[in-house]
């Protein structure tokens, strides 16, 4: 199966960025083990700071991957437009935030994004993507 | 007189996504109509789903065409950005939306564009276009 | 085919008052105009300043004409009475404004009418009526 | 290790309730395989439709379990009370939710407890028990 | 005289909960030093996490204690049943809260209670289940 | 045929509580002429100030009686978990409130239970319940 | 005794419009069978899609017959001018609802009439008229 | 000069509706004595029920005599279409309220009249009716 | 009889303050006029920029005089205490504002002193004053 | 110790204003009896009507007291600047309010001083304020 | 040129006040500083905790100096008295806060001075009153 | 020390875009004259109307320069992504807007920026870039 890992604005920080809230691993040295864990699978990693781009990335894995791991950082809480391409789409999607957002600004407790994603995982740190891909691994046929 | 047609967001998508709320034809074969219908004017065509390239093209031919005929789709509800490059240039836009915005969900109710367009067309399907062409070619001196 | 026009409270002015917003033409001499336009087809129209008789002649008009092209005025923003009686109906309505109302005052921003409505146009001028008959003749089967 | 698994009010009827919703499994078959899964550690799993046991519970396992799974169902959006046994506990505790609940009404996107959760697990069906004790097991230490 | 002191849910936890919020005194401890120090008069004690219970506790006692002080806790912001029954007897109550709710979450801020008590003390610490007894056995006639 | 009427919290104070609001006539009395004038029906009376053993006993009637009549009382405005309970079995609901809820404080405005109820009395007074049970006797099939 | 129905706007509609929600009845046939079950009473019956004339009504039967049945339909939830009406007049009313209206739009959950009615049934189809046509009866002095 | 007085719903009930707000005194009554008070002056009455009605009338006299007192009562709150009137037209209007419409229930808090209005008399009784006239005939030129 | 001319912060420029809101006229000037006109009766004069100087002077005027007229200006959005001051006293207040208040910002549209004021009167000039004297000289007993 | 007990607008007209909702005692002759109760401690009295006196008092005594007891009535809910003072000063603060201000007005229901007080004691009359001082003297150290 | 600098309540108390906030120096020692740097122009420095007389001094500046700094502190979120006098001079007005406000409570994120401000310079500490003075002196003419 | 000056939308346009709002000089000749006068430190200058684009440069310079000015344009009041980006560097930002967007539409009242910003300065047109550099150059240590 094919899961497409997709990373939203700042998250090439991850690391270096503001430790105490997103721990100091790059996601890089993490993609290289979830892909080490789910080997027999492909996996595909994309990250950027746009909108657009992101938008353009969903639609072209969203209709030939099996499942997408999603996480929108910042635009989670901005874009009509990012959960449109995501309603767009035929693959399922499971948001992950690797903080509880909950336990951030009010602004941050809104998602455009939930409504048009299969499930959400909040707050379990980089284990929240391992977590996703492996609900979508076992329960999309 | 030259009309600049410009597509935000996921209508690139339109005729494979969500048919029931935006029909089954694509935006190309429907501009080959207009365009046909508009024998002896100049319509161009321009789609991205990035806002900042939205932007640029505004700027870009709202100094130089008769008038522009805008859907900011997901934008519409969250661009104070493209709403500004609507209120600087001096070419009249007319919004055009594909469905009935006020049938959906409620954040879909409020545009920022529409303070600055001369007006809106919406619910009218692919029609919208169109007599936002007609409107344009017909009021503006 | 048949078409309704259908004026709501205060347009009976239309001409005389404020015409800097709603221009100086009044509507009789722009009916004449919009017949002769749509020659083969029947166009009639009605105005009424009272909330009940509008309610009358749209259950009444309702039932036969091919579609309505319906400017609520002030009731757009007050009647579920009034959008209770175009959901009623078999007939499409679209909804007009002469001027674009997301630039006055925001309690003209929300229209009870618009749900129910086919579609809405907005900020055309009188260009609007003509525009909403030509969608009519031309999408309604 | 030791799991505590405690559902709120009505999920003692799944399998029977709104099985569009929240599917036709019922919880305690579910928990035997749970259970097997997890083999080697500690499984517990409590029902009740009382605010009042609810929280007489999560004290009582809060204090010498190692994790717990919440399904705090309609609790969720009114109980301060159970948000503060949550909080005043020990054991890590993970909120899971059965359906998507930003895809509901919207006195359901708010919940009291995820503030004081360690991480939320929304929309999975009851994968995300599974893999909400996975967290557990895997990241407490 | 006789006074009915009544404590809310997870009040059975003070002295081991958030003590920076609450103190490390336990109620138990600190009700023997009040029965004490109101020696001749008659002070009974009862706590439940249970928001049933604790309106049957004010059912019962509400028609014949000299006055009642109630620190209903989390179901102060969130219990209108337990206001009725506050409002159904003829025993005044006084509202205690142990920290200064305003210096807390804003859903903290609004108590069901504080409508139907004769007065409220918030922020005092335990002190204030002792001035509320004093105010208690010295202003009711 | 087999009518449950479910009375909630602080309803078994009737006739002594704010008669003002309620009247003087206790529920027991009131429900001895309830059972004669329905005489060759069945009819069951069940009150609680527990939420969780409404819920309990909302669960218990709903799968095997013919209609349920419920006062929530002050849980009709906090209880979502009460309201599920309501949704979750298969027969129909009226619920019942003594006075004009909408004359009271505005939070009594609001049910969470009339969404899933099939209809509401409010205002009547003991008659309702008589009401609501004539209704399920005539219309339910 | 004498009762007057009063039915707002686009009831005269019943049994043509939207009969998933309203049933296929007329309520002019319905009225028949209301007479004829309170025999020995005169009851009398208004409708109209005018706010004004409704209130013309109000005030005129307002002061000589022993009570109102009155669904008040769209005006609800916008006429405080039919709301003051009711006030005014010595006669109490019932107001009646066919639909349950917190299961609609957000704006059909708050009526102006309900806090100047005696009380209000709603979601109980026809039936709901002859309840409280029974009400008046038995309750008014 | 010619000052035109106009009533809107419920006023013509003056002196038999809820006299303890609105005094004994009917309308009609008072009218002569004002008539007398400003003899060499043309003053006109109006009263209606209905919202059409007060706008046609407002459109009538609003084109030819020097000032309108105008009390929109329970449409003050509600009605655009009257206010759009009003702005329509070139005599000054001062809206006068019997009683201190601040001291009642919130929703007659705002007024869509005032706004359109030159002035407004709240609170004065019918003394606020010649303190009206008396403003109009010595301001306005 | 003896009347309080009480006005509020930034008054005592009237005439050289924005004169085309307020007019170009000072207070003091037509204070001359006015105690010509009401000859006979005394009329006094204060002016504060000071919120607790005119809480002093309405405390210290309000148990003498036979009533007041009171433009708060800026303190009528804000002031509590001023409020508190005039609902203190035993002197009828009439609140007088020059411009009309709904035509301007709408934190204006507010007032604490309006529910303890006998009246208002808004946007009739310097003429309001003279009104609300006339008004009390008639009206109080 | 020394403790100052500071009282805002119109509390200097207490025994005079409003006696059913603040008692007929006025502040003077409650602080003799007040200070003989707390015979050995230095107890000093300020009133003012001036916010800004009022900011100038607490600055000047909150440096060298061991406790102040402030009534801050009317400004309790607008003065952002007195709050600014409470948590300037090192001497702890209690607030006192008379009445139980959450059955009063919904504006009186916030409080700028209690998120910057120690404590809040309201709704006990002028026992409050004893009350208040009995906690300084036994809890500040 | 002349500036005059106006500070508004607990600004005199700057350097012993909450110095992690507002940093420890006290302004009259940064006022000499800030003169010698100004050197050739005239700088005056007024401070006040009553609105009344800031409002007075601004009143009195306002028609002489060239222009303004003013730090309103407090006053800034609750005085429209002291943005009317601010509105109604003809010296420009720098608005300068010492700490970034929109860190701190959300009351503090709105001043009514803004609107009336000719600019606004906030979070730069007392290097903001430098900066403004420096803009005034450079850009009034 | 290295300052880097970061525009945002439609900035380039600053010069013959709404030169009422913005003045007539572009900022390119402006930035030519900006480094002129802060000769010995180095300035640079970029501009994108692209989310993505201003969040790459961000991060790009944010590590490496010593301060940031930053105009984030339409982008303010919108762009969660911006903001946690400026939060996530070491660099310190004052966020500069050349009119002041308190006097414009209320949806210009709110920035993401500003919580994270250091500093804002509002409002003093193009002198507000070289401020900010001012204070970068001087108070970074």
């Amino acid at each position: 199966m094919e899961i497409a890992i997709v990373n939203g604005p700042n998250l090439n920080l991850l690391g270096k960025r503001e430790v105490d809230i997103y721990g100091n691993q790059d996601f890089d040295s993490y993609f290289v083990t979830l892909k080490r864990e789910f080997d027999g699978h492909e996996l595909t990693y994309f990250q950027s700071n746009s909108e657009g781009k992101l938008i353009d990335h969903i639609q072209e894995v969203g209709f030939k991957v099996d499942g997408i791991v999603l996480n929108p950082a910042g635009y989670s809480h901005t874009s009509v437009a990012l959960a449109d391409a995501v309603a767009a789409i035929p693959a399922p999607v499971v948001e992950v935030h690797i903080s509880n957002i909950f336990l951030r600004e009010s602004f941050r407790h809104h998602s455009y994004i939930s409504p048009v994603a299969t499930g959400i995982v909040s707050g379990l740190g980089l284990t929240g993507y391992r977590l996703a891909v492996e609900f979508l691994l076992n329960n999309v046929k």
